[in-house]
């Protein structure tokens, strides 16, 4: 029987996963992409009951190896280019490595102050760092927080709009009459799924028309769609302006969205979970335009963009009282006298759950290993190949682009011989598909006014410009066989 | 400017890595068990503002044992007997160092087959493990899935009787009319905050009365609660029962709540968070009786008493339709042809958030390392070494200790000369503080009946009989000191 890993032996074996990442990460090239497993192969590798007996770890790698890589797909990938990309580095990996030896528990600030504290301080760099507002800062009326996820951070702040238009009262009441929430079209699903969370049900999540050419929000529906809800009794609770569309990047007039927000009244939430990042570079500061004067929230994900490994999304409020009477409550075995003497932040009421890992440290080593000008030196960088890839496509007659790409996403849709909108569609999916199944790179698709487009989202820290213009070379001679220029 | 990490650096930052997490280990006993720092402290070590520049690997490690140690609570501390205990072993932390370096996103089965793939196998294993019902496993109605803590995985339950209880339509129309929800006083915060997320607000969350020597729910007053509720035009929607509460380890009669459930249509939620991973001893595995017959949930957190390090909490559904029709939101971006074969499961339909990370690694590799006579035996030593606590205190006269330890944590009181109850609870406090304040050892306290008593929780892997007999020796010293006997 095993006992406890001594420390010698967690030597011994730290070494070996050190360095089977590193060998990974030196080969994650030789890799096909996208996982070529079908579903319950690595179910089927693996014995259907647990051990009685305790083994050893050279035998778990060996399987990591043997059962689990076949069912991997590699995010890490310089050929993965679908979704958006999932960042992991090596100082975020090491520091989340520290938190896991560490082992602490954050949940209030007593149980680990560092913990709290060190969070504290790196919120507040990178609100500097992308030049958000001062009120977002947690030595004014708002601050800062890491979540597991934007779909979380939407969640918190739907729930502290609740409890803001309601006088404070929905959290104990819950809801009672009829609370309604405004989207777009291309507003990310998690604000649907944080009304269903929170009891607003997805019959009261208005969707907002977008400007067919930029897909951004129309102010002028929202309005529309606000004064039709308040007539017939609803309250409007919260806004949800996107800042780089999941789908395309488009970016809603967070201004004008804001101004009606203001004369309503109504909350309003900026989702900027892959692009918000991005305004570390001093050139595409403009996309948090309107957010110091209108927004009372803002999301964005260093797991997306900014190196740092999942999970790691960052919340920021204006004003922390409503979420804070939305999400506090105070056991007994909880009370501390640091809570008590209001010296401190307690984490554990601005999310969620309850319990909370040491987070901060790998944005902390993220920040500190790559330096603002690293950090600004990555965003540029993808945002180069993507504007290289764009105007590669876009030159390409059989091709068109979508003219908007300030980010690392480029979307294109490739031209089919056939008129039909159905079977061009059909098509371009099964050009994703070939292109996906053959290993050699990954691509996700979406539908813009009916037309499925391909993404092309450029992101892995690993990828070179040798890759995008292989990709783009490979999606086109894909696409000459597919429609029968061969 | 630093680039990215090289492999090259990467494997040498990991080693050091590593060996200072060995080192720590080897050390921890050395450090204060409650951090010394006090409010700002470690905020002041760290400068105000994000370096321009990047910096070195050994910097940022010099910066945590200078600046963050002292802030540091130390979990994995032999005398860390606060709480509950925070289990990080090392086949755990190495596992989660795997997850960080593959670096995938596991929100639906395509995104990274393995990841879904070895969820199943080790929930069901887990399942088997703990001698839960055949309807948790995923190859009935039902399932298991990772969650970050009990407190989301309450939420995910909450939500599933709402939607179950709705007929599945509250998650689309929201809530209207008024939904209770059915807790004890011991019951753990993380309902009542559930109910204020869910919409069901806090008061409608209903608390049955506990018998006063064993702090179980009583079932006849949750029948008349339920009668009066529905009487009132309420529709009863969830009871949770608990397997070890968090103030005293008590244990709610499953069965008997399960009979007013069935009878009522309403869901049981059994909250086995501490606790519930003591089933994988036969002698233990009378905690179960009744959820086989009667829950629709169970929750219970490996990150707690399993030796797996934060966040690794399992939740376990009989029937996963309500969960997933409250839960599930297709986007076009995320619609893959796997998906839409029903072959496979996608988490993110599971639990709040949509992404997810690789955390069945750890659990896997725990289960795998020590194997179940592995795990039976860390929960032994941990009941034993509490029964002989128990034993000392409770044959000391100036203490009154619990009957009820089945587990590994003792509840115990002081008997202080005063005969005001007011001054001992201050009395019992102060004792408390002056214990936690020397950093020898690290307690926590609860409320029983009015009267504060002091919680040892025994459950750190490093812990060892002679800790526990240092701890025991250490507060009767201090309760001497105390009570004038000097």
């Amino acid at each position: 029987m095993n006992g406890h890993m001594t420390p010698d032996e967690f030597r011994q074996h730290g070494r070996q996963v050190v360095d089977w990442i590193a060998d990974y990460l030196e080969r994650v090239e030789s890799y096909p992409v996208r996982s070529q497993s079908a579903p319950g192969d690595v179910r089927a590798g693996l014995p259907a009951h647990p051990p009685e007996t305790g083994g050893s770890f050279d035998d778990l790698l060996a399987d990591v190896d043997r059962v689990l890589m076949p069912g991997v797909t590699h995010w890490q990938h310089p050929n993965f280019f679908a979704y958006f990309p999932a960042n992991a580095t090596g100082p975020a990996i090491l520091a989340d490595l520290l938190s896991s030896g560490l082992g602490v528990q954050g949940m209030v600030w007593a149980t680990s102050p560092a913990c709290t504290e060190l969070e504290t301080v790196v919120v507040d760099w990178l609100a500097e760092l992308l030049g958000l507002p001062a009120s977002f800062r947690t030595d004014s009326t708002g601050g800062g927080v890491i979540q597991d996820s934007a779909s979380s951070a939407a969640l918190v702040a739907v729930l502290s709009a609740l409890q803001r238009a309601g006088g404070g009262k929905i959290a104990d009441s819950g809801i009672t009459g009829r609370h309604t929430m405004y989207v777009s079209s291309q507003t990310h699903s998690a604000l649907e799924k944080a009304a269903r969370i929170a009891g607003i049900g997805s019959a009261n999540v208005r969707v907002v028309d977008v400007d067919p050419r930029t897909l951004a929000m129309r102010p002028e529906h929202l309005s529309a769609l606000i004064a039709e809800d308040v007539a017939a009794g609803a309250v409007p609770t919260l806004v949800c302006a996107t800042v780089g569309t999941t789908s395309t990047t488009a970016i809603d007039p967070v201004a004008a969205v804001g101004e009606i927000c203001r004369d309503r009244g109504i909350w309003l939430h900026i989702d900027a979970a892959y692009a918000g990042v991005a305004a570390v570079c001093p050139e595409l500061r403009w996309i948090n335009d309107g957010v110091a004067e209108y927004a009372d929230s803002y999301a964005t994900n260093p797991h997306k963009w900014l190196l740092t490994n999942f999970d790691c999304g960052v919340l920021w409020v204006a004003d922390r009282e409503p979420m804070i009477s939305a999400l506090s409550i105070l056991p007994e075995f909880l009370r501390t006298t640091a809570s008590a003497s209001g010296e401190v932040i307690d984490y554990r009421d601005w999310q969620i759950p309850l319990g909370r890992r040491f987070r901060s440290l790998k944005l902390w080593s993220v920040i500190r290993w790559y330096g603002a000008e690293g950090l600004r030196a990555h965003i540029r960088t993808c945002v180069a190949l993507a504007d290289e890839f764009a105007r590669l496509a876009g030159t390409d007659e059989d091709f068109e682009v979508r003219e908007h790409h300030p980010f690392g996403l480029v979307c294109l849709r490739p031209l089919w011989t056939s008129k039909s909108a159905d079977v061009a569609n059909e098509s371009t999916m099964a050009l994703m598909e070939r292109l996906n199944d053959s290993g050699a790179l990954y691509l996700s698709h979406t539908k813009v006014n009916g037309q499925v487009v391909l993404r092309m989202a450029i992101g892995a820290t690993t990828t070179e410009r040798r890759h995008v213009l292989d990709a783009w070379e490979r999606i086109r001679a894909e696409y000459r066989v597919l429609n029968g220029q061969r």
